[in-house]
């Protein structure tokens, strides 16, 4: 698979919220493609309405550079190699909760952002939604 | 119900994908909530990148002046009393494909927002989308 | 070809300054990938430096819609089914000089965006470009 | 030479590449004119998305200040004389990869800007680009 589908989106967005449930969160998750395009979103129900264009912007960052957002963050703190690199790409999001989606030869072919609770948490649920697709792609 | 909830939010979009599919045509759809804040989004696979931006705004439009976005566009024309009424909120989309979400009492509790073929065809699929939730809500 | 290489869009730009060059134009043009990305860009000494962006965008309205810009331009215009259809995507530019680049199986890999001369001049250097690339794609 | 012409900006991109292979990486580059305006640009096949808006930036910056971008980033630190320069000019990138190109007179006639690996290898890339050029301009 060269880019990610939308059945296979869906599907990472219902163990991502799955997840979210478990951890007792609310979450918005977004799905972007190849290109760095919005695939899929949901807001979970009492969801925070900031996390909305963050959870969109971790996707797309994670995609950006083919990395998870909290490895560019750790990057682009005062006196790092890649200090302010969030005033790139008309704002980057460099925490945690970004995770791009490799398919089976590594190739990546998309992104998930998820915001709404703490870093960890955030990571934790992304992370469930690329899990739940790793044998279909 | 005061609010869209995820729940219904995508029994809509799955109503819409489905008669999306009926007409041959490949749609982005959007859905916002009663704050006109994005609730959920899917792309189609092969729908048009340049529509993942105008369904959001087809959706937003409609719940920002709780009118078919059509309608606006009538009032938006040259001459017309709200010419160029587009400039505002960051930019609207003011073409058929965006009609707001309204409950048992009339309420506007959100909007749906479709883009990816006629203007004809995405005023029927998020009509399609509005149609399938109205008992629910 | 499922995404347009550097080597390709390098062809297309040195066909599309040739033919500018014929016609006595001093031409920006801008390639996009699959994804609506800028993939290369050439400003012919003596360019209109506000041609850069307007190339640019032409190139990815073109992949936005699969579509020449020209022909969403006539869609656009007062009374016309995508009237301010300008107003999406951060600003769209639909008038002549924007075409998509399709593989031999007629899928869009790409698109080319021309502007620094009349609307007919920025189409035929575009057009220069694409033909020049189809029996490589 | 008072503006780098697009056949130099041609030689410093071959270059760039070529070292950049050398090094293993894949790279976007990108060079601006004396008015710190887009003359050419080429991302390589598989370089970062993120890193085309980034290496436009880092040329740019290099030109708005006829200075390293690697040199602003040392005076934008917190406590630093230019702290959070980066949020002047729509954005600004100020870590390395972005160099001025000065003519024979030392006069600055433009500016390269490289991003797609760590910062010492775009400046390297970078670096190369100008040394193909030294005797030309």
């Amino acid at each position: 698979m060269n880019d990610i589908t939308l059945s296979v989106a869906q599907k990472a967005l219902e163990a991502a919220i799955k997840k979210a449930e478990e951890l007792g969160t609310k979450m918005d998750i977004a799905i972007v493609d190849a290109g760095a395009n919005l695939k899929a979103f949901v807001r979970m129900d009492g969801a925070w309405l900031g996390s909305i264009d963050i959870a969109i912007r971790k996707a797309r960052t994670a995609r950006f550079f083919d990395m998870e957002t909290g490895e560019i963050g750790k990057l682009s703190q005062p006196g790092g190699p890649l200090y302010h690199i969030e005033h790139s790409n008309g704002g980057l999001i460099t925490f945690p909760g970004g995770i791009p989606i490799r398919n089976s030869q590594g190739e990546v072919i998309g992104g998930i952002g998820v915001s709404g609770s703490t870093v960890e948490n955030d990571h934790a649920v992304a992370l469930a939604g690329v899990e739940a697709i790793r044998s279909l792609i």
